[in-house]
């Protein structure tokens, strides 16, 4: 039989019917039903499709060892965050996205180590402890930080301006489950707009900000990993976050300086869950 | 309110609210709620979701001027085929897939030339007329010509080995509408395998093959343009050509040789609608 409007997803799916893994199987049949039903609902003229294999290969091509433009096309489409939120575990700390800048690794840093490398920006000071849901501190857990700094650029943002692993570091807890070190406030700042998802969001007249954070990794055996960030309490943008990411148990303040405390701090616990038996 | 797995959907469409373009808001609108739904359904994992960003990615990176990784992507999902039949005219040849090497544009050639410049493998004429659907014949019709050579190689998939411009000519038909070239029979041949798409035929169980044919671009003034192709008849796999783009009504033979006609030969027409007034 012809493949025509009525018979084209029937004919992929039935395409994918030697696929080794059940698991892609599921994906690559839901796929096509879904991708299918989209293309039915708007028919693309040839040349919007044309347009979109153009800006995929733009995309792509943006993609480098320091920039991720796929995932950033991901964020702004609120696909990162609606996956993180299905894997989301109840009980522990509400997770958010991984963000395009986690493209290096974090130096590891001793606790109380400050992960601002220049020194010119207002310090402040990150503290809390890492716990299982019962209260429990896990001593030893990874946590993996990073962060614009204060004018809202990533380290991998300004080679030559910023030292390469400003603003990130890998600490471990100490016997009480607690981490901290020294970092200066985040910017809120736009995500790149100089290549097509800069272009995207300026043609659908959204801006491209996002409310200062940290991000966070953390790891402890027996337990889920956690991706998320902490927000800066009246930060502008906390209601329009271009990639969407905000939820309201992540912002926190950052209070001070005051006499008693002269320099800024935060101070927040981190919660995992533990892994299924 | 916080983006959860029920406000998603909608906080993502509404982002879209200001976009100039209503068509290109009526796209996002429907690609937010296709795409949300899939992941609803599927709930990729993380590391699903770093797994398909590592795949898009490495299409993009796949894309050069010669090669369009994404365009073999959307063919291997039927969504090549689903855009083209979308966008057919009733009462004209079918239209099937552009496929991912037009990438050059083809050469102009004299009406008799061969579009064959090695000359080493079985000649074949090709023939036929450009017509309206009510059969008037349509001279000075642009005929844009692709194929790969007798092994399944494009000119730009063997740049050294095959002349550029091997197996392309842009023709004008005649004051009768008649066009008419010399080539090689085109082989079946296997779509790229060495890049991502190779990789996904593989992880699906499916074969990479597409069955002989050759290209077709078609205009004509105050017509619509024509993207076809004419398969070879009897050639392996066109029950299950790796793009989908076999229309049974595409298919033609290849007569001969005999000793009447000492020369393989194929007569088609083409038919072009006429565009909305």
């Amino acid at each position: 039989m012809d493949f025509n409007e009525h018979t084209a997803t029937q004919a992929v799916q039935e395409s994918f019917r030697d696929t080794a893994s059940p698991r892609l199987h599921e994906l690559l049949d839901a796929l096509t039903h879904h991708l299918h039903a989209f293309v039915r609902e708007v028919k693309p003229s040839i040349h919007e499709w044309e347009q979109a294999i153009e800006f995929l290969t733009a995309v792509g091509h943006t993609c480098t060892d320091t920039r991720q433009e796929f995932v950033l096309l991901s964020d702004v489409l609120g696909v990162s965050m609606l996956v993180e939120t299905l894997n989301e575990n109840e009980g522990g700390t509400e997770s958010t996205v991984l963000g395009p800048f986690h493209m290096v690794e974090s130096p590891p840093r001793a606790l109380g180590d400050s992960i601002d490398l220049v020194g010119e920006a207002e310090p402040c000071l990150v503290s809390g402890h890492v716990v299982d849901t019962d209260g429990t501190p896990l001593p030893g857990a990874e946590v993996d930080v990073w962060q614009c700094n204060e004018k809202g650029f990533y380290d991998v943002q300004q080679p030559g301006i910023q030292p390469a692993g400003n603003g990130r570091g890998l600490f471990h807890t100490d016997a009480e489950g607690r981490f901290h070190f020294r970092t200066v406030v985040p910017s809120h700042y736009p995500i790149p707009t100089d290549g097509p998802i800069g272009r995207f969001l300026e043609a659908t007249g959204r801006h491209p900000y996002r409310p200062a954070h940290i991000h966070f990794i953390v790891r402890a055996e027996g337990h889920t990993p956690l991706t998320t960030h902490v927000f800066v309490a009246g930060s502008p943008y906390l209601d329009s976050d271009a990639v969407f990411a905000v939820k309201q148990s992540l912002i926190v303040e950052f209070a001070g300086p005051t006499d008693e405390n002269p320099v800024r701090h935060t101070e927040f616990d981190l919660t995992l869950t533990r892994e299924p038996a």
